[in-house]
């Protein structure tokens, strides 16, 4: 059999999910590994260095394991540690792979979701401090203002399958009326973290109903389509047999048991040693 | 200046700062180096290969820091890594270094806090899935029935700072509800996860008056007061000039932030690099 040349999504943990589960919609045809760093989940209040050291290192093992191109479908590591692998790591590894984030495309596209020119993010704390959303949106759109919360409460309520009970409405209240207290002239909200969608309509039950909520996984998944179009090197070196394979840094077991209330339907994935 | 050799800390994050402030007040002429794996919290619901991993390399860099004794200030880490420890890694590695945990120490004298030989235990999904508590009571009090709630919210509250605001009600009563609802018959709970001192008020206000709650900090402390008693060879190994250092394998300005909630005043850390 021939190797395969997948395309690479990785996620601390689970949330990336969302978005595989969209590229997969819109690009059926590719292969595909999905990599998710449960050992080490989650990613939000960690530091720079930190998020960094963690991303590479499972970048890297989907690059051994064919990966030409990886996606960091996860929000925290597209804001910590993108940059320093584009412009310092993937240079002297090899020049010719590619490693692409979820902020880029979302910012490029958030200028048709809003007339008021004032947007939303709800994200984890490592992405609200690292800026991105606001230097992104900034160099398309200079005249949106961005208006940021930290939500560090929801991965942990959405990791316990808590995010329908009664017990998140606090917490979803509580992000929201702080956001909303930011500027009442908000009329699109980005959630910018892959975790985030599972709360969607306890998120839309707190808003007022002319405030749009974008969700990033059909985004993602429309702009890689157009990249692959723009680069048809790249195109030409992946492979589309379909296959779907599925790694995690914890116990496969677990992560089975967990991902099909992200994913829609139940998979089986095999381990992945940090070494 | 002669080589120190303190008493190595060990916890997952910040937890263990509730039993290090109990040991220090019970034998505060030793030396101390605290080391708190930030970069990798939570543990709580991480499988067993995965802590172990983590804790024996946390152990190893307390003991190349000169730490003869290394307390595991975290009962997940104590439950699903402690025993490969002890029994595996220390004879091939160094059989004069020595590694306790929290879980023996407290197991051995609850039988004097209940009266009606049942205790309830909260703490995080990898403890409660070891069956440590039940199984090292067993061996002190084998008529003592041990009921376990695995309580995976009361972290990320803590580490949230959301523990003493409302939204943390929810989590407190359900579990509460779902551990009364296991035996009418329970006098005695054990706060089996070093974060939940933090909750204990809140704690209370759910629970009948007649039930104890029972704090594993002061039970360490006395302990290790009494293994140095018993064994006067390891004490005389352990240098006594009052030194405290504190680590984190994530941003010591983060960690200074948080860590004076958990012992009550501030301190300053150094970063420790996992390689």
């Amino acid at each position: 059999m021939a190797p395969l040349h997948p395309i690479g999504i990785f996620d601390s943990g689970y949330g990336g999910l969302t978005v595989f589960k969209e590229i997969e919609r819109f690009l059926p045809g590719y292969d595909y590994i999905y990599l998710g760093d449960n050992a080490r989940v989650p990613y939000g209040n960690r530091s720079f260095e930190t998020v960094h050291e963690f991303t590479w290192q499972c970048v890297r093992m989907l690059f051994d394991m064919g990966c030409p191109l990886v996606i960091l479908a996860c929000n925290t590591a597209s804001a910590k540690a993108l940059r320093t692998i584009q412009q310092r790591d993937l240079p002297g590894y090899d020049a010719q792979k590619r490693v692409l984030g979820v902020i880029r495309p979302t910012s490029e596209i958030i200028g048709q979701y809003t007339e008021s020119r004032h947007v939303g993010i709800f994200a984890t704390r490592g992405t609200v401090v690292s800026e991105s959303y606001v230097i992104e949106i900034e160099k398309f759109f200079p005249d949106i203002k961005v208006h940021q919360v930290a939500c560090p409460m929801w991965v942990p309520l959405i990791e316990n399958n808590e995010h329908l009970n009664n017990g998140a409405d606090y917490f979803v209240k509580k992000y929201i009326d702080e956001l909303l207290s930011l500027s009442p002239d908000i009329d699109a909200i980005i959630l910018a973290c892959t975790h985030y969608p599972l709360l969607l309509d306890k998120i839309r039950d707190y808003l007022p109903n002319h405030i749009r909520v974008i969700v990033q996984g059909e985004i993602v998944a429309g702009s890689l389509q157009d990249y692959l179009q723009r680069h048809p090197e790249m195109n030409a070196r992946l492979t589309d047999t379909g296959t779907r394979k599925f790694y995690t840094t914890d116990d496969p077991v677990d992560f089975d048991a967990k991902a099909g209330l992200f994913l829609g339907h139940s998979i089986v994935s095999g381990h992945a040693d940090l070494g």
